[in-house]
């Protein structure tokens, strides 16, 4: 693996690195860490890596990693820059030859993730998109649930994505993660919206089973100043005739990071919260409740598969990640040319999971900013 | 304390005569249980209420105990009908001299509630609407706390009232609870929304001070049949510029009866559960969240007032129900012909809260059959 | 109802009052309030009662009442005094015809509660010991489940009640709770062991159907200059082969009124806990654990029969005490001299278990000051 | 790193692994996995380590890996064998001069423990045991919080260990973990005790900063023959004169791995869960209870030093592990002949630890098999 982005004080390079490293699978040798290039020399440094591997731009990573003998050189790139420089590094890893997995949003506009996906569907090549919470073994287990018919028709859906790290003017005061989250040269069209409303959606939609349709949605800029939105609410309808609520908030003070979604159907509902991920609450009509967890025997098989201890030894996000990572590295040793992989042998989100994140922020904006009630996402 | 309905079978009856009889402030002595006679006097028999004064109609009572010397003579009616016979005894009530307490909704339509305002207006008697979930302890904590200005301007608000009990067509089946407030002759022209969507909206506008004015709104018939909406959700707008989502519905199979609100300011946020009501959980931008308890010492006066045993003890619906006929019960005793009581020293719904309901429901319903996004409460 | 003791600054008093109160079935006619007849007089004024019916000692309320028409004069007593004021007037009411309720413990000493044991045998009447937590629907269904053979046969039992409000020197500081409870000529040979272990013990007798048998303790007083133990901790053995841990202190800071039990059998486990009574959680070797909830329809007949309202409506610690008036005041009424009432259908503690509670305290002093492993209670 | 035991179909080695490459600061270079050199290829095969460096026994491994150069070289050994296969390799690998970390328990028995000890003494080379638990950063938290006397002196310490998996009787349907761990020719005297009090025992210690000096102890075989302890119980004295019990059973049926400790002070008490271990709630006197949560900005910094998300971002088992690798990683880094690593720096469990837990099981035993009540802990 080369790593694109992710120098030693970017947040969610690290959290890349050590959910590629957890399973012993998948060994970072070589990256181009900032457009700096003493600072991602630096990097490679505290990362044991090669000096000769640290490079200064992903094309001269690109480059010169693709003229080392196939068993030495990188077998893919991770993209962990912020979401402005997504499409670039992508196409020319896909276009050389190298398998991408890369944190999400997939792009900056709907525009350049639809190129993307030409090019994914040109290449062959394989893309992951890191929507790390559809990697919880009990997210795994919801939409089995689902698929089995254990809950009958699903009939509502709340999907909840609220943080309180943004309910003051932190972006004015240095803080790095806010700066370029909060500013749409950056981060998109999209502020909360596409940085968490993304993920609610993306985990309603992997549990259901069924898409997101319609929106009747409400953006809101809180705090004074800021240029995106920062908080989001939405009535939403999907494909299988369910309808409920997504809300995405950076400004639910005193909260962290407390994704969570409640799925109702004819004969009972699940309830999982990311911050106590091993525990998935089943609700019935007419029996007790039951508290699903993480490592029991009881457990679906994909659920299993993406499970490293026994029950009551708990898991958290970086596992999760690495879930993804993991079905990613075992995809791309799987992989031979023109032939397509199996989703649901090799679990993780993709292309066309990144294409749909971009249409369904996009199609929020133009449903905030009308008086009719519904809008379609247009996939 | 007269009542007005409530014979034995029925459920909200004797929750009533319970949380009147609980402190022991107020004895029901007489009552017009049924307008079956016979159900009447057997209900009379059982509670140990003098023959003679258990009726054969409301009017019966009214006529009848207004004959009685003043100290002998019910105080003030409970009137616990389904919604489409509470105006009328209410009415009777007022014109005739006795205070009234009577189950949420109000009326059946905004114009009975209008003129039964009227009614309290010109007679200068107290009316009083158990609204239940704003007697808890931890809901009138949590109004002084955003009355205090301890979470600063307040932003967000999230209100869910979700029940499970309507998942299925139980009102085919002989549910005598589920026949009639299924039935638009006796429940009105709403559904869950009348039902619950009342109680939350109530709870909202009565922890944070604020009214909704404008709603966006989605009403649904979930189960195939029924006459009237059994699923709602909507964005709704505050007065003093918060915005939120407001869900009820009876349709989410395993919930029981759920209510839970969760409030935003720039400074932190609170949540409270009706399930587990001794709990107010506090959180913050800067510092741990706080677990606030019924029966503390730290807690407000108007808390305290509130609560019947020392923390750790815990206290629930009936001690909710019986605050508000206790608050109630003490404004009958110091009502003085002329003056109004003041609502801060007496703490219970009363009837402008009752109006606001049933302008509530109108809207909702408007919102819901309109293609406009915002529709405004006319209160 | 005639109450001795309970003036208006009692705790218990106006518990014991309420629990009555609730369900309409029982009337507080007279009362002996206090020791103070213009005490006495005052309370019984704020209650609503004919003053000619307020005593100034239990001895002339036996006395008058006992001359009053039968269908008028009260048809038991309601002991709600400190310790050492159980047994003269559980006595004296007894011999003269009237059935008793009394708050625990039973008396102060082994001896009183045996002699007070004689005089029920001898008289027939009834008489209720106030174990308040037995009351609970959801603990009368973990002794169902015990009961049915679900968890087979039961192996480990963790009781525990930690309270923190004796964790300073309060009874210096003008706490009247603190202060008869810490003082033994009013308390007894206990403290905390007394106090609160006696309920944790007939907790766990009550859920096992089991008594407890040997134990091996060790009691502390924390607070310097306190008179009595304030903390305790056991290994207990119970009659069935079980064997488990005990443990009843008041002063771990913080805590309210923890009481809470597990149990566990070959097959499973059930965890209750007081502070959120309605949520009795089963645990399982090879299936999902689940969450059992007051009100809901697969219950118990008799956990269905100890409660008033539908699941998700909280009920509480006065509604577990008026469990327990309910059941004395039914058998009360169904009282047939020389007959005695069947324990499966009237439901609450008796005077054996008020033996065996006092058993129970004198056998935890003992072991406490022996340095012996083990010692026996003889109950 | 070099890794004794731990072939692809034990528990413990994977976890080791695991923890040891999360943070990319630790490689795994050479192994001998099993005592069966086909199973060791396989293993070190899968792992992808040079055929060279995989070994068919330590003694191969110490005498090879010696002979490389020094920048070559494993820089230490993990060992994760069975108890019995503890100090043979570890006292090998200290006397030719390599680290060591090993699962805990330390030895055998008490005699090989202190003989390990007396190595680890003479060579001045560094020993990490791996007891887990106490790598949380929340439980650094909780043991920062009882040192800076936030809590005032510590009274009472509870401390459990409850699991289920050995309810009924595994080993004999060959369970490979449930086999080795009740089978005294390989765990040692202990059952129970051994494999997970010592754990609870480690992490009171640990929080409290205190060690147990004393315990009154009851071990159990529940389970029909069964060959060493599956359940115990005990109340235990503390060397700051606090006191408390500690409870460790596999026997109750339906629990996973719920580990737990409250530590209650003159001021406010602790509650920490590991199955939820990124929260920690803090009780006190006066004020409300706090919730306290991994990643929180509020939290000191040792705590902040073990965590690698932001708050709302679960860590769990694996990261908790990881703590003990990494602090043991730096200190091998850190290393100077001669010079002692400092504690507070280094913060991991160590061959002292190692050695009380060994003397803890031993007097444990002899408590539980003496009919005197206390018996000392000589470590």
């Amino acid at each position: 693996m080369g790593m694109i982005g992710g120098s030693m004080d970017a947040f969610i390079g690290a959290v890349h690195r050590r959910a590629a490293a957890l399973d012993g699978e998948i060994e970072l040798v070589c990256g181009a860490f900032s457009s700096n290039p003493e600072k991602s020399k630096a990097t490679g440094k505290a990362l044991f890596i090669d000096p000769e591997r640290v490079y200064g731009s992903f094309d001269e990573m690109i480059e010169k990693e693709k003229l080392l003998p196939e068993d030495q050189r990188m077998d893919f790139v991770s993209i962990v820059t912020p979401n402005h420089v997504h499409f670039a590094p992508a196409k020319a890893a896909l276009e050389n030859g190298f398998h991408v997995i890369i944190d999400k949003p997939l792009a900056f506009s709907v525009a350049e993730a639809k190129a993307l996906q030409k090019v994914v569907d040109k290449t062959g090549l394989i893309l992951a998109l890191t929507h790390t919470y559809t990697g919880y073994p009990l997210v795994k287990e919801a939409r089995q649930m689902v698929k089995s018919g254990k809950l009958g028709k699903i009939r509502k859906v709340y999907v909840e994505y609220p943080q309180g790290w943004l309910s003051t003017f932190v972006e004015r005061s240095g803080n790095k993660q806010a700066s370029w989250r909060t500013d749409p040269s950056k981060s998109g069209a999209g502020g909360a919206i596409g940085d968490i409303g993304t993920h609610a959606a993306n985990l309603a939609e992997y549990i259901t089973g069924s898409n997101i349709t319609e929106i009747n949605a409400m953006l809101n800029i809180v705090v004074k100043g800021r240029k995106l939105d920062d908080d989001s609410s939405m009535l939403v309808k999907f494909e299988n005739g369910a309808s409920g609520v997504l809300l995405a908030t950076q400004v639910a003070a005193g909260e962290e990071n407390n994704l969570n979604i409640r799925v109702y159907g004819e004969k009972g509902g699940l309830e999982w919260r990311q911050e106590e991920p091993n525990t998935l609450v089943a609700k019935w009509l007419d029996k007790p409740k039951e508290i699903i967890r993480t490592g029991s025997g009881y457990l679906s098989d994909v659920a299993k598969l993406n499970t490293r201890t026994p029950s009551g030894h708990p898991e958290g996000y970086l596992e999760a990640f690495a879930n993804i990572y993991l079905a990613f590295a075992r995809a791309v040793r799987a992989y031979k040319p023109g032939k397509r992989i199996d989703p649901e042998k090799f679990d993780f989100p993709d292309v066309a999971d990144g294409v749909r994140g971009m249409a369904f922020v996009d199609a929020v904006i133009k449903s905030s900013n009308s008086n009719k009630k519904w809008t379609q996402i247009k996939g």
